[in-house]
């Protein structure tokens, strides 16, 4: 990525987590990044492709996968806990990811790159990985928590929950992502 | 109730469950309820309050909390699922909350509504019953889990989750809001 992209990217980023997507122009955003309007529609095309660019998870899966699956099965909820919650708590990775949240919530193209993060980009590789039946059924279950989370704790702010210390928050979702994962569905807990 | 305010209501529901809460004007509202828009703002004095109103959980707390707490605890789980399910796979039920969280991503009065809800209206009422320890914190875990399943089932449409049975989903859900409500926070499942 060039520097005026990068730039576009991070205006667009901060734009669309604090008011969201609907409300940010192309206008805003490159009035954010300092660059003429001009430049963001030559590199993006469109708000809509914008939004999927700056949504994108800031970990390769295929880096992800390892990461949870290369180690013992029964902390495979923790390790994958452990790893979102450190997106979501560094700033640049909770503003990609509440922007792309909000924005699903109403914008069909946000709505797809959200199906699109769950089955293709974070979770669905690892179900797959993990060798559980029904990895799609498992991993979509698992997205439902994060996005869940997302809402609760950074968009909507509900209390406690959203000054809760994050390492909290990792120790009491790790076993519900383990029990998406790994047990059997329907097993009492 | 009069017919008019629930004529009023009705159309709110569908309006903002179909195109958002920002797009969705009080002469839209008013049109599709076949009233004048000043009746709009006499029976709700704003869009806010009309989306508040109409996202009210169609079940009083009291109520609530008696079908939950009072039954084996170790069934708590399953019976809040399968209270909540029961609502969200209703039309009008669902219409009225995937109404309140679509809006919530953007709009602070319905966040504000969306914390009571879980807070006041339905999670919070039932973790204090319970006695277990923290029952703020844990209501807010189980209400997340319920935001991101409405999002992710009902808003976003993730599959295979968006078109599992309820009943497949009642019982994958169910030990995980029994974890959140009743086990230690931190043990694993």
């Amino acid at each position: 990525m060039n520097r005026t992209r990068e730039a576009i990217a991070a205006a667009a980023a901060k734009l669309f987590a604090a008011q969201g997507f609907d409300r940010t122009s192309i206008r805003a955003v490159a009035r954010e990044a300092g660059v003429d309007p001009a430049l963001v529609t030559h590199y993006y095309g469109s708000k809509q492709r914008l939004l999927v660019d700056v949504s994108r998870f800031p970990i390769e899966p295929q880096l992800l996968v390892e990461q949870v699956v290369g180690g013992p099965r029964d902390a495979v909820g923790l390790r994958l806990a452990t790893l979102v919650l450190g997106v979501l708590e560094s700033p640049e990775g909770r503003g990609r990811i509440t922007a792309l949240v909000r924005a699903a919530a109403s914008e069909p193209t946000a709505a797809e790159a959200m199906r699109n993060l769950i089955q293709v980009g974070v979770i669905g590789p690892i179900a797959r990985a993990l060798g559980s039946d029904r990895p799609e059924l498992r991993a979509t279950f698992a997205g439902s928590q994060f996005v869940g989370l997302v809402m609760a704790r950074y968009i909507v702010g509900v209390e406690p929950l959203a000054s809760a210390p994050a390492d909290e928050v990792v120790r009491t979702i790790a076993p519900v992502l383990q029990h998406y994962l790994t047990e059997p569905l329907d097993r009492p807990l």
